[in-house]
């Protein structure tokens, strides 16, 4: 199985602050038997190079800034990095022209601890803005240089905590260190008349990924030191360690979910892997206890269509503490079974909790407000003017990504499943 | 723009029959400079190792047989290669116990000119009991030895007819030929000791993709000789060619779409590719001329919102022509307006020239059939009871890869347009 990655989980280190080092519970659990108990934890910055055109994509907007589900992509990137508390500082390179752009995908949602720095043409020379702004000589910088430095990229959206330690955790013993994968293609090198001079052997060589890390000194003095042609042309950073530094990285196995969005098809596969993450949950709010009831069917319906999604069932909202509980389980899709009344006092309670907690800023929330007619007990007008309103309610909530829909389920004699509950999810 | 593959075009070249060679006019037309015109087009064969066991993928299932729409994906490939008419036979390897499963598929999804061999425990292994049932020395053989073979991979389901061309045209030139692309990742080489040895220079080396293809003679005589190292290690047939032929391939720059599905993301990847090309363009079959009809505006706010969605308005199916145009244009999605009458008339019609046409063997059709609701002039039950029929046929179509919805839109006094559109899609 291709290791699931970590479920989303926003700002879960702000509270540790900027400052924080990584702690010594995070970093010496999982470093035990690389260094010894009780050395200093290093202080950490990553570097994030983001000033690419994305002409691989063949899109005009450079692929670091296309919308997935409506949220750039290094937003993602961001959000991976920012929630590893140990990471003191992310220095981000972009371009002139995307400089203000930039600025509102931090501030739209949230971004901490992130410096914008001026890219520069290629990737090294944008690396290297990256690493003389958190070099102490900068005389008007805020940021402090750190002991290791991390650089990834802005489209890999999916790295773990994990893999960052490793590397991390390397780099400080061997002065470098980089995530590698086995090739997925046999690599050849052509002739001058485009035919094949010879192939390699594929199991001699491996893809070098991101992310890397340095020590600071090791790789910003290879950055010095680096001829024009190497800031040109040059695209591995191991490399400069090596021939600058004499430092031979130590290269550490990443997972699949390290590849770089590169493609159309790669945004196609970034939007599925989320869609699959936030969808793994749905909140089944029920304002009924009697299990007799036809919203109870519906939970049966739903546990039984699909049965590879946790499905919890909770009380209203008034009644507090449930839900209270399912907001801390950061789940994204909510079906409100409105079978005591069909007003619309539930539905708003929920949506103010959401908003209250910020769930709908980095991914969107699905809500679905389920009502049930019998169109001989109740009349369908009244019916269908509380849809009608949910309808203007769901223009507004949409605003703050909340996705609200009514569903009216008829029932004239028995109950119906709906057709496909996958819609539901 | 990463090249759009065709849109999907089944069987366009069976009724061509089996043992065509390669038209004159598609072979000559394209490779005009590449070789003089007038000279016998080669027999053309292909060989699809298909007896992985996608460890890499995670899942049980061996990543060729996994499902993308409810499809598996190896028949994607043999529809790719079976849609160029110049392709005689298309010889796959399969394992002994996946045997069964891929002469289902083969009979479910109308495949054609497929033979069928069992797979050997390596792929080079597989590939060589392809060419050697394609061999003529093989007495039970129905195939004959053809003049060029392409090898191709069961798993590289969006193979365009151009660049099978230009590997053949190459091939019958040099002997052997494959498709390239440019390195995503740097590529390096570590050490005994898990360190970076050294990375390899990016623009002087690209990955070796599919498909390739060889004179039959050259590549059967390479496998011949090989060693038992090289069939149980080797991953490169080129190198074969090289190695035991003395022939260097002509290497042909491939397009992004060439790709592999490697990882589970591919999957999702590839899903989203399909799902786009059969959604590009929705059939409205109208049952009203009345330009002020509610109907009619259903019309724009779909062109509205589906703005790089073809949207073709066209009469309903009694009136015949208007339907056959559509058939022939291959639409996958089409939405029923009925305004006139309530009846399942239009549908069944519609469902029925669907069926005869075998567009939904190869992927699903969407048919969304839109009822409106004005309860003051009409009984909401009378609308209900048609809603419920449409659901009961609905099970019935599915079976055959139809997705049957029907759309009640309720507009009490004004036009509601649905709430989100792409819905219809």
């Amino acid at each position: 199985m291709e290791p699931r990655p970590a479920a989303p989980r926003p700002r879960l280190c702000d509270s540790l602050g900027a400052d924080q080092t990584p702690s010594a519970s995070t970093l010496n659990a999982a470093r035990a038997e690389a260094r010894p108990a009780g050395r200093r934890a290093p202080a950490v910055a990553a570097v994030l190079p983001a000033g690419g055109s994305g002409e691989r994509m063949g899109v005009p907007t450079p692929k670091q800034f296309c919308p997935v589900l409506e949220r750039p992509l290094i937003s993602y990137t961001l959000q991976a990095l920012e929630r590893v508390c140990w990471i003191k500082d992310i220095v981000v390179a972009v371009t002139g022209e995307n400089m203000e752009a930039m600025k509102c995908i931090i501030q739209k949602y949230q971004h901490q601890r992130i410096s914008l720095v001026e890219a520069g043409v290629t990737r090294h020379r944008s690396i290297f803005n990256g690493l003389k702004a958190l070099a102490e000589d900068q005389p008007d910088s805020k940021l402090s240089k750190p002991e290791v430095v991390i650089i990834h990229d802005a489209v890999r959206p999916f790295v773990e905590e994990d893999v960052l330690l490793k590397v991390v955790t390397a780099a400080k013993e061997y002065g470098a260190a980089g995530a590698i994968r086995p090739l997925v293609s046999t690599v050849i090198s052509p002739s001058a008349d485009g035919c094949l001079d010879h192939s390699l052997e594929r199991a001699r060589h491996r893809a070098s990924e991101m992310p890397q890390a340095f020590l600071f000194d090791v790789i910003y003095e290879a950055y010095q030191q680096c001829s024009d042609y190497d800031l040109e042309f040059g695209t591995e950073c191991l490399q400069l360690a090596l021939k600058y530094g004499h430092i031979k990285a130590k290269l550490v196995e990443g997972s699949p979910d390290l590849w770089k969005v590169t493609y159309k098809r790669d945004l196609y596969a970034a939007e599925s892997i989320i869609k699959e993450r936030i969808s793994q949950h749905i909140c089944l709010v029920m304002d009924t206890k009697d299990e007799n009831h036809v919203g109870h069917r519906l939970e049966e319906v739903l546990k039984d269509a699909l049965n590879h999604v946790k499905v919890t069932s909770r009380l209203p909202c008034h009644t507090g503490r449930d839900l209270d509980q399912i907001m801390s389980e950061q789940c994204y899709s909510y079906v409100c079974v409105n079978v005591m009344t069909s007003d619309f006092e539930e539905i708003r309670k929920l949506v103010d909790m959401l908003e209250e907690s910020n769930l709908s800023i980095l991914y969107p929330v699905v809500v679905i407000s389920v009502y049930f007619l019998d169109y001989k007990s109740v009349p369908f007008d009244q019916k269908m003017e509380n849809l009608m309103q949910i309808r203007e309610y769901a223009k507004e909530v949409k605003k703050r990504n909340i996705l609200l829909c009514g569903l009216l389920i008829y029932y004239p004699q028995v109950f119906y499943p709906p057709q496909d509950p996958s819609c539901l999810t």
